[in-house]
């Protein structure tokens, strides 16, 4: 049973929740819109506790009113949308019926506890929110501790951020803040700065990812800046023998995750 | 100068480029549609004779009339388009000003010479475009001598897929087949098949690629069939420890390439 029922499409509401597709809106309010049953079950498991879930019965999958139950559960406010409702404020292509507003991810410097040894993936100038959401995933799956936007065009709470990553975003540790603070504080906890550049002869396989290690990947049309380059502890290059210039951004950052598991493994 | 100006995007040669964006017109002429310079002057080096390039110069940018001047040179015809009449045609965000019509990429399997040891990416069933466009950017990257797709939904001439590769499937030798020839052929040739798989406790880096072998990869939603790890040499998983269920295809394929190309190089 829903704690609200809004069949009209015009509902200030649901307003509210589009404006939120704007950075603007959610780094004001502090909140942001998930989209999909999968996303909203990793947010709960996450320990996300949404403020309201918004769920068309017409649209749910299977798996739809556990996820909307699990959202009261876990304190969310539910309300009931009308199909045309509901297209009002669903943002991806074949919805599922289900929406939830929650706290915008992100920590703060002072929320990160780094750890002994930590895995970090330092990703700095990147604009495309499909881009980080994909290293997200990759940095979920290779069981990274922290993901930090250094300068990034997008916030962690893009919609198409949240959606790219799968929920992930609020699984994974993520932090967002300026190339200075993040190159800084890394290195200052001691963490080796692996960064990935076409201008080296140190070949990512070559070096060790065993101690405290930041993998750091730059911006999808330039790559790292000097600045980075410069503050970082290794350079490496991805070796590449083919006739296009480059690796997209989020691919190569798989690939050097995936050589320092190998490494941690062992 | 242009062999020809068309100015009307009513034109006739504009509709049977739009039709390119169709498999079926696409299967029925053997060629399509290349859209963007960086792509043109790829498939120009990999040996690609465009039939014809159309441009428009109000949209070009600085490396565009060489692009065209090099088309010309290989035997292309040369076609200005107003800007109307290129908007009809276009089908990229940000266009360029270059489109060309080409030979439809992918070779038959007659075709193929395996060679030696060759290293090969075999793709079963994955139906986004993209991501078949992401893998061969990798193949390409990561020196794989044949990409194989196998019961594919999408054609390697698809307008995403050629985008998507930033024109590799252009350089990268492709073939289209079905599952039972791919391992049949492959399998047959001596080339060990290692099939990437949630169920199995062999991870990637524990076998060996450094003899003729082919990764293969699923589909997005259900992975590889049963009948294609049945037929395989290896199966092993990419070791994952997050929340989300698994890594995006094309991240996966290029997890695993990458690590052939480590035992490959050393």
């Amino acid at each position: 049973m829903a704690d609200l029922h809004i069949t009209s499409p015009s509902n200030p509401r649901l307003k509210e929740l589009v404006a939120l597709r704007r950075r603007r809106a959610r780094d004001e309010s502090g909140t942001t819109l998930l989209e999909g049953t999968e996303e909203l079950l990793l947010a709960l498991e996450a320990g996300v506790t949404p403020f309201a879930v918004y769920h068309c019965p017409e649209l749910m999958h299977e798996a739809g009113p556990g996820a909307v139950e699990a959202a009261r559960a876990a304190g969310a406010e539910v309300v009931e949308l009308s199909r045309t409702a509901f297209d009002k404020v669903s943002y991806r292509e074949g919805p599922d019926g289900v929406l939830a507003k929650v706290p915008a991810p992100g920590l703060s410097w002072d929320e990160v506890e780094l750890g002994d040894h930590p895995f970090v993936l330092l990703v700095e100038g990147v604009e495309k929110p499909g881009n980080l959401g994909a290293m997200l995933r990759t940095a979920d799956a290779a069981g990274v501790d922290l993901v930090v936007a250094a300068d990034c065009v997008t916030d962690w709470g893009n919609p198409n951020v949240i959606r790219g990553s799968k929920g992930t975003v609020f699984s994974v540790p993520v932090v967002s803040t300026t190339r200075a603070q993040a190159w800084a504080r890394l290195t200052g906890h001691g963490v080796a700065v692996v960064a990935t550049t076409p201008d080296t002869d140190v070949v990512h396989t070559d070096v060790d990812y065993t101690g405290g290690v930041a993998v750091a990947v730059g911006s999808e049309k330039y790559g790292l800046t000097d600045e980075a380059l410069a503050a970082s502890t290794h350079r490496v290059r991805i070796p590449m023998v083919g006739r296009a210039n480059s690796l997209n951004v989020s691919t190569s950052a798989a690939v050097v995750l995936y050589e320092a598991v190998r490494q941690r493994t062992r």
